[in-house]
Parts: C-alpha cells; sequence; structure tokens
C-alpha cells in the first residue's frame, strides 16, 4: 500500500548505464527519502522502468526538469499529483463489480474521488442511489449510438475523470471515443483473454469445454477486447459448469480482477508499454 | 484411485427416466458390488453419462447384453478390459514431459504397459535407455513427411496401442493418421487452449502480454489444437517473464497436466462427447 | 445450481449393498424424477452417502418412511423443505463480507430468506439499513458476556433461523450457545486452518513468514476454530506483505469462500461426518 | 533467469536515507554494469534488502571493501562465487523428487555441480545409477542414530556442499548437525507449514478434514519444521481424497516446490531474515 502523503514517479526511458544511480541521486540530493523503489528492464527494448515512491518536501518542477536533464532522449515521467485521482465508473444492468466497488469505496479501501456513475440503462439507479450518490442514465434506447456517444462524452469530458472503470459496461465505444480516453479506460472483461473476445464469452467457453475460465481487466484500445492487460485471473471448472454456471462463478472472479486492477492503477503501479503493461506489486 | 480387480463401465446414452436404478439394479442382480459411482446428464444435450466401478465375478456379455436392452437407443458402453492399457509415447527433443513419465512409470505411479518410445530425433535415445527401454527412431531428417509417417503409423500398429501420447512431439499429424486412431492421441499443447493456437504458444503469450499462462492436455483431431480438452492448468506470470522464462516456467505446468491427463485416462475417468469431455474426478 | 421446483434428499447410512439402486427404485416408482444424483463411500468408516435432487409430486411422508424401511438401521435422511431458508447474520464492524452477501441477496443470487442481522457494535448499521433491511445492536459495551449472550441468544430464537453466519462477528460465543445451534452457525477465520487459529491470524501469519494465505469457513463448534470445514482458498503472497496488506487481500478471500460456503449449504450440498464435511459440488 | 557471467550481490543491513544511490553509485564507478536490481525495506524492522545482478570485470575485495564503509554499521554483504554452488542430495525411499531433480540437472535445467547423493536405505540407488551418478549408502540399519549422523557428517563434510537437499530424507537431524549446516539444509515438508508440523501430515490433513493441502520448502533449524519458508504452494482437495490419494496428489506438489526453492537459491534470490526469508524472485 502507499505510504500517506508520499508521491509516486514513474519513469520509462531508454535503458542506459547508471540510471537507478543517478535517478536516486537526484532524488537524494533534492532531500526525497525513497520509500519503495521498483526498477525493470526490457532487454529486446532495451527499455527502462522505474517506480519511485517517496516522502519529503520537493519542488516538483525542479525534480522534472533536472530529471530531464539527467535522463536519455525520449524518456518518459510521470509524478503522481497531490489530489486524489477522479474516476467515474460506466454500468448497464450487472450489479456485481458496481457493487463491489460501492462497497469498497464507502469502507475507505479505494483512495480515490468517485466522481459519477452513469448507465445506459437504469437497472443500477437504486443501487447507487442507496449509497448516496449520483446516477445519470445516458440510455441507449430509441437513439442512434452516435447521439448516445455524444452524451456520454459531455457527461465524462464534464466530470474530468483520471480513469474511467467499465464495470459491465455492455456497450461497444467507437474508436474516435476511445482514442479521446486513451489509456485510461479500464474493462473488465469474462474470460482470460485472448481466448474468447467479443460476445457471449462463458457460451464460447462452454461449447469449446475448457477446464479453466477467467477474467481479464484490460485498458480499451481501438481493438476490441486487444488493450493491454492488468490483471488476469482463473478459475477451474469441470463439465457440470453450464452456461448459467460459469456465469455465476465468473462473477466472482469479475468483481476480484476489476478490483485488483483499480487499486494498482490508484497506486500508480502500472506502466503501459507497447501493448503490454509493467505492473510493479 | 482404482481399486484392485475392480473393472470399470463408461455409459453414454439418450437420457431418460429412471436410468441409475435400471443400471444399477442390473449390476446388483449379476452380483456386482458398485465400489464407486458417478452421473452426469447434459440436460441441453439430453444425454445421460455415467461411471460405474465395481467388483465381483461378472459374465462380461452377460451384463453388456443385458444393460444394451435396459438401455434407450444409441447408448454406447465400454467395459474396461482385464489386462493393463498399452501405452505407446512419442517425443522429439524435449525431455521434461518423457522424463517426467519414465520416473512415474519406473516407481509403479501409473497402472499402464509403457510398450514403446518413439522420436523423429535421437536427443532422447540415451534416457529411455537408460530406464531399460528400448527407443526407436523414426526420423523426419532427409525425407518427406509422408515417408516418415508411413515408417511411424507401422511402428503403432505393430505396438497395438490403446493410447498414444505425444509428450512434446513436434510434428503436425496428418488428417489420416489422426482418423485412424480417432480419439486414442493425447497431446501437450504449451497454452491455455484456445488462446495461442499453434507454433510458439509462449512467444504469442509473451507479445500479448498476458499475465497467467497455462497448460493443455487434449485429444488430438484433424484441426490442429481444437480437440476435447481434458487437463488444463495455469500460472500466475508477470512482465518479468520473458518467452525464455514462460518456456522454464511452463515446462512444469506442461508435464503436470500431461501426467494429470494421462492418470485419468488410465483410471478411465473420461467420457468423449461432441468436442468436450466429461471428466469423473 | 438448484432446479426450481426441484427437493434434495441428504442421506448418511452404513454401507451396505445395492444401496443406490434400492434408494434410486423408490423414487423412480414413486414418479420422482431425479435431475442430479452424487454418491460417495468413505471405506474406511464403511459409510455411504448420497445426495439427489429430484422433482415431481411425492408425498414427503410416504417417501421418508418407504426408505426408513430400505436403508440399514442407523440411517439419517433429511429432505429439504418446501421453504427458503430462513439465515440471520451476525457482525461486528468489518464491511466487507456483510457487503458482499447483501449485494448478492439484493441482485438474487442467494435462494434464502434473509431474516435479519445483527451486530455487536452498531458501524454497519447504516449500510444495513441502506439495503432497507432492519439491524438490531446486541451490544457488548458496559454488560457481562453472558447478558449480552442471553439477549441474542433470544433474538436469534424470535427469528428461527436454518442457520446463522459470522459474517465477521469478533466474540467467542460459549459452548452453550454453540450447542443450540449445532451445526447451524457457519464461521469465517481468516487463515488456512488448523494453521492460525485464535486471535489475529494474519500477524500470526506474517511473523511465520508463510508464502500463501488463507481463509476457511467452518462450523462452529465449542472448540475455537476446530469445527468441520466446508470451503477453504488460498492466495500466494511473499515478503512485502506487511499484516495491513495481508488483511487487505485477505478480505477478497474472507468474503469470497464465506458465499462460496453459504452457497454451497443453501443448496443443501453439505453432509456433517465425524468432524469433516462431504462437499457434492 | 541469470545472465552469463554475471554475479550476483545480496545486501542486509540497518535501512538508512541515500541506500540505493550509493550502493549504484560504487558499483557505477567501478565499472559494473547492473543487470537486474531488487530492493525491500522491512519498516517494522528498520531493514533494508538488495539484490543487484551486475556485468562486467570488477576487483571484488574492493567492491566489498568499498561498501562496507559506505554502509552501515552491522551490514551483511554476500557476493556470489564465480564457481557454481556445490549441491548434496539427501534421500530415503521415496522417488518423485529424486527423480525431479535428476532429469532437470540431466537436461541443464539447475546451474549447479551436483556433488553427491546419499540414502539411508539402498531403495534409490539403482536409479542414481542409472543417471551415471554415484550413490552413498549411509544406512540407520542395525546402529545408533548417532553413529549413522557421523558417518553422514563426515560424507557431507568432504564433498563441501554449499546446500543440502533433503529431497524426502525422512531422519530427524540432530541440533548440533543442524547448527553444523547452518542455513544450509533445505527440506520439502508435505504440508502448509505450519499446519501439519511432524510425522504423517497427509493423514493429519484427512483427519481435519481440510479442503487445501500444500508443501513447503523450508531452511533446517534446531526447531523441527518450524525453520523459515522459501515457497509453499497448494492445491485443492475434497472430502473423497483419502490419504493415499493426498500422498499421490502431493507429490507432484513436493517436487515442483522443491525445485522451485532449489532454483531460486541457486539464482541466489533469497535473503534470511529472523525466521522468513527476502525472495527477490
Amino acid at each position: 500500500m502507499k505510504e500517506i502523503n508520499s508521491r509516486i514517479l514513474l519513469i520509462r526511458c531508454p535503458d542506459s548505464s547508471g540510471l537507478i544511480y543517478k535517478i536516486t541521486g537526484c532524488l537524494f540530493q533534492m532531500g526525497a527519502n525513497i520509500v519503495n523503489n521498483q526498477e525493470f528492464v526490457d532487454y529486446p527494448a532495451s527499455t527502462f522502468f522505474m517506480r519511485t515512491e517517496f516522502t519529503g518536501p520537493i519542488d516538483e518542477n525542479m525534480l522534472l526538469s533536472q530529471l530531464k536533464n539527467l535522463l536519455p532522449e525520449g524518456s518518459d515521467l510521470n509524478l503522481s499529483p497531490l489530489r486524489k485521482p477522479r474516476i467515474a465508473i460506466l454500468v448497464t444492468k450487472e450489479a456485481h463489480c458496481l457493487g463491489d466497488l460501492l462497497i469498497r469505496h464507502r469502507f475507505g479501501e479505494l483512495d480515490m474521488e468517485l466522481v459519477g456513475v452513469a448507465g445506459n440503462r437504469s437497472d443500477l439507479e437504486d443501487l447507487v442511489n442507496d449509497f448516496h450518490l449520483p446516477f445519470t442514465l445516458i440510455s441507449t434506447e430509441d437513439r442512434s449510438r452516435e447521439e448516445q456517444e455524444k452524451e456520454l462524452e459531455e457527461y465524462l469530458t464534464s466530470l474530468d475523470p483520471d480513469l474511467i472503470i467499465l464495470a459491465k459496461y455492455m456497450r461497444i465505444l467507437s474508436p474516435e471515443f476511445v482514442r479521446k480516453w486513451d489509456k485510461k479506460i479500464l474493462n473488465i472483461h469474462h474470460s482470460f483473454l485472448p481466448a474468447f473476445k467479443g460476445a457471449r464469452p462463458y457460451m464460447q467457453a462452454y461449447e469449446r469445454g475448457v477446464k479453466v475460465i477467467g477474467a481479464t481487466a484490460h485498458f480499451v484500445t481501438e481493438n476490441l477486447d486487444e488493450g493491454p492487460i492488468v490483471v488476469q485471473d482463473v478459475i477451474p471448472v469441470d463439465h457440470s459448469y453450464d452456461p448459467d454456471r460459469l456465469f455465476l462463478f465468473g462473477r466472482d472472479l469479475e468483481k476480484i480482477v476489476l478490483a485488483k486492477a483499480l487499486r494498482l492503477l490508484l497506486e500508480r503501479r502500472v506502466i503501459h508499454f507497447k501493448n503490454r503493461t509493467i505492473v510493479f506489486e
């Protein structure tokens, strides 16, 4: 878990000699105290990754500009802001992921500001209201996908979220929409991707006769169910699991996997690279 | 585990009323003592499955003919023979699955007769010989696939195996070959199928950035890596697993999954149905 | 999952020849249709167990009396009533297990009547009320354990529950109390029992340096944390998990394990035997 | 996996400010190239741990003396030697762990020199010989435990092993013996410790009715089954697993857990601390 009042610096840069020494030296000389440090080098790609959690009163701009001078061309630096991350949740009608997030949020497990919950149906409105939160209906009924997505986009733009959670939001988002919130949309898919992309993965799993089922939390990209994976997990099943039973047991997997991915993002433990993720657990 | 001297009856038939009563009654009246009984009904397919392990001196032909009279048209009955199953193993150059099976066989864990080990390369000849077993080289070098497969077919025909284990045999078998040994060829594939079919699954897994890898023991059919699955298992991985490390950790998974599937088949716990398996563990 | 309108017969009796034949015959002749059947024989204890789910309009008393005549002396028969099981939940201050059960109950995943939620503190009162359910405070403050337990007993007696769920109820119940609700109290303990019985299991786990932590749903008996186990599961941990982090990750395990055990009990899949459980999944 | 020709530095020292900066600076200035770096701070114990894998021609004595000057009083430095670790294996009669290690060793998976295999019985002599390795019988028959242990100690002393693997060696070693090879004896115990210490853990597990069984690789200390844990893993079981079946399935777990722990030690990924281990995977 994250220390109170600590800040987190994520670095992705071309690999070169002495990087850890240079970065930690910069922090040390500015009076920061490193609480937690993790590094990884992708040798085939010659790329260095680092997550540093530190405390101490540092000048943010000075730190970033000094690091930029130290690090190779093409470095990507990301320092956590002082405010809590702003999170929006989109749902359709299934309650298990949303319910799980609402309970965790209510009892302080997730260090975030929940800025809004919207659904394309009203099934979960009462649940959200019972948690004393506003629910926004952005209906898909009786109108075009474009119209609905435009309203959704305006809604989200007004919330200015750092992250949008698709907690069983069962509508496909347009490439334009996805591009606008690039690397900011986290989805939960009910299969161990890349197996069973697309619709009805439990039915596909049943028909293939698999002996494990899975769930995958991944970033949404323009290619359906092909974005970078953050968390995956599976459970064993057998021939007695019909699609309904797969669905029932899969729900527990989905909510745990989604919550775990969200926690990793809130704690800034994830760095994108190509279509993969570096996850400093 | 199977009782000593017990026999196992596998039944697959159209579902109808009173099946368990009728079958167990037939066994009871012939003096059989049921040691273990398991049933399953696939309701969408209206099909009944049963595995009965029993002891007692029964007349095999009489049992089967009485059951045929009792059961609906289209029933499939399968009674274990008195002799041990005859198993052949095919390999290429990777030792982990073969080595694991040889150790298990040597120390009596697998209730089978190991009738032969053949390879399309000679890499594992010494290992097999050190276990005091003959190794047959059926080389793929300097000749056509057809020629090699013909020799392999003659070799296997002479062994008359009940089951052929592909313990990392890295050659694709022709549809004719597969048809000849229908439902008798068990393969180990190093991914959680249906993800990463075909060649180099660990490289595919690495490039997709998955957070679990798997292994699948499945029957070989004419469609590559699409036959009925018997056992699957997975292990968690992270960004630090390059293809070599996936390969290293995957080996442990592969050998355990293959051995588990083989044990299930030796204990006659598997019934085929469509492209799936009913596994009475 | 249970079929709608089906009933479930649980049998535990001394093993003898032809039991499956006799029991299924009795059901068949009374016009019942077996939907699902599972058996198990504990050979060292020479005891037979069976779970039969059936449909069809049968005379309950006639079925039970006919079965009693058929079965050996000492048989234990248990037929599910037509009404839903009555469930009471006891809590203290941790929200994760209760919250998970409330969400599941609200959206119809648990086939039960939730007859009451009580706590020895009021921390979770608002949560329960927000789910439109009454919360009863049976405080442990400023009075003796005996007094508090007496009130709790009266409360539960008035509810007449089939099952009492200790969803992180952190008070030890007296032997008299436990005896009164024999085999009707299900607890969730945050370790893989029998390791780390008693208080503060995560701290114990941390100090022992284990590499897996677990959760155990078990029946409460007079001996603390020694009752029959229904469900256990574990997650891997490493040296970086301090007690707080074990606690955080353990919560997810606890709620899933407790909910799974409750579902098994609601579907009448559990038979007690000695200090163990037969679980027909 | 370890890079070829790399060396590994393990550090355990009192936590203080700027440690990573100072250590990596020392390596950088001596011309070492860090291939892999991992750190951990145990805050309650105010202790810092680091594993650094580096390449480059450095003067070993100079590196260690410079680091000692840099680091706080009470630091513990450990640099991998250039030669391969020398490993001795002790067995009794069970073949699965030894067989697994022999296969791995034969095919180059374990980067070690296997200096000897000894047993207190001769059951596994043929297996070892078939792998073209000498087997030493140090019998427990017809003599005192002291006498046998004395011979064993002489045998091991002559081998000068870096690590002694108890691959199902079923004799308890005396405190004097254990002290002599302090932190150099790795044992595999067939339960998830601390549950089921001592004799016959599978029988204990059966009688307790657990729903998972485990295996634990741990260092041997004077207190039986209480040494620091390196690796643990579990598998799910149910009521149908009698002790024989637990034993059968447990074997697969034991061999995988032991091999995994050995690999971690060969790659110098384990640092002792109190009765725990820091494992940099």
